[in-house]
């Protein structure tokens, strides 16, 4: 899984290394232009370098209908299979993760859009599982650091589509939270990783439809409590464990947010923080 | 248009740089599995730096045929509207694009995969035209040879598609020959340029239908008596006017040629080389 290191290992160098901003939008931002647009444009100000890691939305779902071909979903979970692939390896990373860029670059801001093929930026394997057959789906072993930092240290900002690649010509479509899990875990030996979950909502909520329930922050012994007493949508609960695993590995903080308030969940006015020690 | 000098300037200094291969696929090779296979082998083992630029193909035809989206061609261009943008951007820069990518990683061959906005690396404009308006059509201002020296000095290779930008927050659909060229010229002043066409032709052709009709050498003098007598086929004149220019601006030799034969076009024991002395 890259370079990875214990939290406690790495507090002091951490304080040494440039900061580095790794940041998931998700599919819901993606399908909104005006929301994307102002997103994009305060990802552009941000005086920092940042990878920036966009999911699907629904225009996959849409061309697939269009070009009748059926999408199969087992647990919420679409299953990849080679038209599936095709159609998410042309709309994720070509329309969505090309216009991205061209914006980013109008906003003044150099950036470069990869998948995980380009330049081995991402290996992964065909997802094994006894019961079901998600097809071209990928799990990621190992994050190319020296691409990343060689673009970086040249202050372009990076725009990863979420398809990464098996080494053996094949193509894998792969969760988008994943990748900015993985990346910011294997940057965290070189830089000091700031990992922010953006999505539609204000962050980690005690009622999913209630944007006034959120969790200002969530420390391991808050988590196990709101676990135990079932008091976190069931929905939120792989981003947390993800979320604990990166810190786990070196991540130095990890921030769950609205899209739309991109610099206030930076400045930590807003969002929920997930840290180690309360 | 970049970096260019005269060749006389150059050939001193072109003797003592390391040799550059750019090298056009044209798009019936792009449509044959088996031959961008085979191609995409030889390619991998060619121990040079270099770029592939790639055409379009018939699938952005087929697809725009499937969604119903109209394609008008004017003097057999493809007019560039906005769903049909989406549509090449879609297939140009994310199907074929990141497959040959993965095809050169399954090959061994450490490469990437950009278009124009990527990086800034090419900057266009959109068409001028008083008579057409061909859409979002892009010709070519600049390339960005910094990018493109700090990816190649670390041994990737660079793989375009034929898509550039504005810095305005438009993509543009751009020819593939044409960027080959603009890449080929502005590199030369960091690298020996060899710039080579290759699609499913032999080379320049007396007889379009006859490869044995092959012109194994064209310098100023025969092409302009070529050219007077009729004698070659109309369509290779832009390519041939093209690489006349690529010469003047710096590049060492152009070749054009069969796709399945790319070691022997290398080698120059089959192809057209076009060169300014007999």
């Amino acid at each position: 899984m890259g370079c990875t290191g214990s939290a406690g290992r790495n507090s002091q160098n951490q304080l040494l290394m440039e900061k580095l901003y790794v940041i998931k939008i998700g599919g819901n931002i993606i399908d909104d232009e005006e929301k994307l647009g102002f997103f994009l444009k305060e990802f552009s100000s941000l005086p920092y370098k940042k990878i920036l890691v966009h999911g699907g939305g629904k225009l996959a779902t849409r061309m697939a209908a269009e070009l009748n071909i059926p999408q199969q979903m087992i647990d919420g979970r679409r299953i990849t299979d080679a038209e599936t692939l095709k159609i998410v390896t042309m709309v994720y990373a070509g329309y969505i993760n090309k216009n991205i860029v061209a914006s980013l670059q109008k906003n003044g801001r150099n950036a470069i859009g990869l998948t995980g093929t380009d330049g081995n930026a991402i290996l992964a394997h065909k997802r094994i599982n006894k019961n079901i057959d998600y097809g071209f789906v990928g799990d990621i072993d190992e994050v190319n650091t020296s691409l990343l930092k060689t673009l970086l240290d040249q202050n372009i900002d990076i725009v990863f589509a979420p398809i990464t690649h098996d080494g053996k010509g094949s193509l894998l479509n792969t969760n988008a939270d994943t990748i900015a899990q993985e990346i910011a875990r294997s940057l965290s030996s070189l830089y000091h990783v700031h990992l922010i979950y953006s999505f539609e909502k204000s962050g980690v909520l005690r009622d999913a439809n209630d944007d006034s329930t959120l969790i200002r922050k969530i420390d391991p012994d808050s988590y196990a409590d709101l676990k135990e007493k079932q008091l976190i949508f069931a929905g939120m609960i792989p981003k947390l464990d993800n979320a604990f695993a990166a810190l786990d590995s070196g991540v130095a903080q990890v921030i769950i947010g609205k899209a739309e308030q991109l610099n206030q969940l930076i400045e930590g006015i807003t969002g929920t923080t997930i840290t180690h020690a309360s």
